[in-house]
């Protein structure tokens, strides 16, 4: 089932970054304790380092981005409530059943551009208080936006839509897997993008390069009924300092840093436009390029595999680029020849 | 909490209509037998003549419309499927979070005129099958479209739909509460409008004038299945024949007159016209007429039950009007009257 | 699938009664509204009388004995939740995965006579509370106790349990789909009854004779919530007065005669022992027999089938016969007769 | 929230082992990818090891026990479905209330010594097929038995409960999270103990000593859908070879010296009895001492921490001990001093 993509240059998604020696190294060294009683002390160092660099009370370390969001999700609803949320958000596109599954919400889909419904949309679907209609209670975000082609959003394009929320008492969830790089493409504290909402997630294994694992951050006792709902999903991990150590890291050496990705993405798009490709560019772009082709993917994907670079599909006619950690800029190059050399047919 | 709306023209829903004396003869005389052990003669002779209508191999007797399509959903789907649905749909929009509570399905929405998604959009919506998705099991659909003006949808408008439904090997769910409307509005019979789906709920209690009740109808397995859904859901009476009485009755003589309250919607649509106001007409209506105003309804709606009549909202800015069994042409006059008193205050 | 049992004396359940002739009478005349509405005049009525009866602030109208309890599971719980049950109460045992199903609660089993677990193994099944535990909400009690031969419990034997509960701060649930029964057994207010409890439910459809229905009373902030359930269950019926009208019909005039019931019940019950049977009486009986064969019980069901009789089975080697408004002193005595001529092939 | 336990004997459980210097090593040189595109070598490595070991088509590697168990059931089962289980089991005792929030299964609980139930037990609790019960689908068992004083249970132990399940067309999960203790304390492989049932979990981070993971196991068609869970409860992590890889040097190096645990628990125990203390012997014992007090356990666990000793408490009046890879022969002996120092206070 597996292959080794040793030598590739892997576009395919930030999430394959490898861990660095000098990661590798803090993992070695780190000091561990069971963390399900609280004794870990390298977790609970990450814990704390996340909640403040999140702005928020407290924090809780889990295995999986995914985890992070079906928590909050657990977190904020009782059986009957209702999610407002883009149909391009994570939670509702990528996370499979899971969370009409654990949660028994009733998730209703909202649209737009960079992954933001309007305001008078979501206004407008929020049914009144009656027996017929689920409980109005979380409106869920992301930033950046994955399927908006990693559109980093400011605090004031999030705004109307969080007093939406809280003129109806709705609370507010942010996926932000992404939460850095959009702090970074924006040139702002990752707080400020934080500061509105109830709950925020944040992934430490996409750009920031460590291998295992996401924080969910919120007030001390949403975080209290998290762990348990961590517990109760299985995502209570023993000696889980090893990857907390690989988290420290990555907060410490590897946000700054995504401005060289930010920095690729846009060459690799310039020259894509360049040759005659349509990119699809969010006004506040960071480490994707979404390429849409005429033609199916497949084509141009498994030619440049063939030239040793690997992409990933968005759609049958969408490619998605995303840069990282694990791709220098001689890497950009190659991808740049590979593509120069399929032209015209690029679909 | 109750009052008595004796004397009103109660234009709120169908479901309100009495049960006529016939009826109420019908359910005295109504031979009887305890219906969770399958012995209620009355109840059996109702399944059988429903699925004969609705040309179905079997069918289940069962408290509510609402209680028909949660059965409908649970009996389709397993955890983890994903159910393909108009958002203006009976089951997303005015059955609670049931669907999403008992289910544990994701249900994706979708829109589109007259309670329709295009083609299209339901073919862009279901992806791949890959472990990030939920699984795609079932389509549901309804006829006439309450939220769409009690539209009737002829099969040839639901074939494109279902046959890109079959394409991918989804089942498809009719919510049928008006199938009997739409049937009469087309002029056609009703196993027409159901021979291309696997399940179809029809109620007894709307426009066809029973108490109570509603029947699910599909194949014998399906119905065997949802048998036991219904017991689980607390469905199952005991001497429900006495309801199943009236829903023979209803069968037998409130089908046909369907055409006079769809007359008489019509005469009351084109005097609201008449009158200047903006009726949103679906391409073949039944019995309803809605009504957009530029002002909020509650001023209207209390004009109006000054008058003796009673009025239903669909929205902050759209009345509904629903014409049924207990309005008669009189009703419809002094509706008229009434609506022409409030003008210029019409919004 | 249906079989007419008309001229048998049927002891299989005190479910199987017809409505009488004035209790049809009631159904004919009885003044209906739509009930998803507040507005049916009988439903109310019903649901104030059937509330002052059980003691508490509200009641609600549902059409079965298994949606009560359903109801009343989910209106004390949410998910993560845990409640403390006999294994042979009722929920457990013949709500199929009802409870497991819809509620996403833990449901804990004891075991015990009566029906009863000791208060001492309810204390200790009450785990301390701990990320690894559910959360300990609700203890669910029956009474008369079906499975434990429709035994009747006094407030005093309740008391002990409910004293553990408060204790722990469990909420209480009272399955008195026979708590008339049990009230008439013993010789008090059904509200002594029901006192000490937070919810309960009573049906109408058994010992007490009305075709269809079961009512569930509580605080009125309970039943407001429970209304919400109802809906969602699919039990929002319409002009459900026609079946109110034969529960108040039911409250008025067949409470007491359960006496003749549980008189004819230890006729029948000490005529079999006379003949050498093994019955197993409670301390309390009531409506039920409970005969223990040393042989399966099929022969000894068809065998009085063709003498007329219909008995039920509550184990592979249990017979249970149950006494109601349908079975007269002759009935008794044919099917003592009936059981004469089959020694010595007793088992 | 956190203390250190640096230098104390810690015999709360086999989880708080810290990873040794050489399985670091094994981390440190770990080679990955992205497992969740099945990619991570190490992983992959992994799960065919574990497979192999528990003589299954494949395996998982997950974050967690709790999850492997959920897992487990989820791919067992459907909505409901119904459990048996011995209610000491760890699925129901230890993991809150996930089991009924994410199955929505009915679990019907059994008793019994050494964590069994008996076959007639177990044969009688399994109702009819009927609408009024859940359907009987999965036996779920744990070996060794935690708490049952860690009890290795032979496979001839389990069998007559096997084949009772499986003359019920039941499956069969084997909660083995201390397999390999069961199969070093009976001397026999780990495979003949996991050969009669469906599915099974081990966990690599309790005696094993590995810091996070567990494995599951089954045929290759269980574990494809176990994946699908493992990703929508959030268990899908990224470059987990990292993990991984101490698991593999786990399997590799710390299932032979098990033996030493349960040497040295021995040694504890006798101790123990020759102070005059109730301990609990299961027939086969492993790395566990249960201690039974005639006082509260507090006041012990406190007198001990202040040796420097670390006790788990199993119920208010019972003490757990367990011996693994971070308890020596002289931690034994300085816990048997602490213990001898108590007399007579010993309870």
């Amino acid at each position: 089932m597996s292959e080794s993509y040793q030598g590739y240059v892997d576009l395919r998604s930030d999430t394959v970054t490898r861990p660095t020696s000098a990661m590798r190294e803090a993992m070695y060294q780190a000091e561990v304790g069971d963390d399900v009683y609280g004794e870990d002390p390298t977790v609970n160092q990450l814990e704390e380092y996340a909640a403040h660099l999140l702005g928020k009370e407290a924090s809780l370390f889990v295995p999986s981005g995914t985890m992070a969001n079906q928590i909050a999700i657990l977190t904020h609803t009782q059986r009957g409530d209702e999610v407002f949320i883009h149909r391009d958000n994570h939670i509702y596109y990528y996370e499979g059943g899971a969370a009409a599954m654990w949660s028994q919400a009733t998730f209703t889909q909202l649209a737009g551009p960079e992954g933001l419904m309007s305001p008078e949309d979501l206004e407008a679907s929020i049914r009144p208080k009656n027996i017929h209609h689920p409980r109005p209670r979380l409106l869920s975000l992301e930033n950046t936006h994955n399927r908006a082609g990693g559109a980093a959003l400011s605090r004031e394009r999030l705004r109307p839509l969080i007093e939406v929320a809280r003129r109806h008492q709705l609370q507010v969830h942010l996926d932000g897997a992404r939460i850095a790089n959009a702090a970074i493409a924006l040139g702002v504290p990752i707080a400020e993008l934080t500061e509105d909402v109830d709950s925020v997630s944040m992934c430490l294994s996409k750009g920031l390069g460590a291998p295992v694992g996401s924080v969910i951050a919120g007030s001390k006792a949403y975080i209290d009924q998290a762990r348990v709902y961590r517990k109760w999903l299985g995502g209570g991990m023993r000696q889980a300092g090893i990857l907390a150590a690989a988290g420290i890291y990555a907060l410490d050496h590897h946000i700054e840093r995504l401005a060289d990705d930010h920095r690729r993405a846009l060459t690799l798009a310039q020259a894509l436009i360049d040759m005659g490709y349509r990119v699809d560019m969010p006004s506040v772009p960071t480490n994707m390029v979404m390429v849409d082709l005429d033609v199916p993917v497949d084509g141009v994907i498994s030619a440049l595999k063939t030239a040793g670079i690997l992409l990933g599909a968005m759609g049958p006619r969408r490619l998605r680029l995303v840069t990282h950690l694990d791709v220098d800029d001689e890497g950009i190059q190659r991808t740049i020849d590979a593509f120069a050399h399929l032209t015209p047919a690029k679909g």
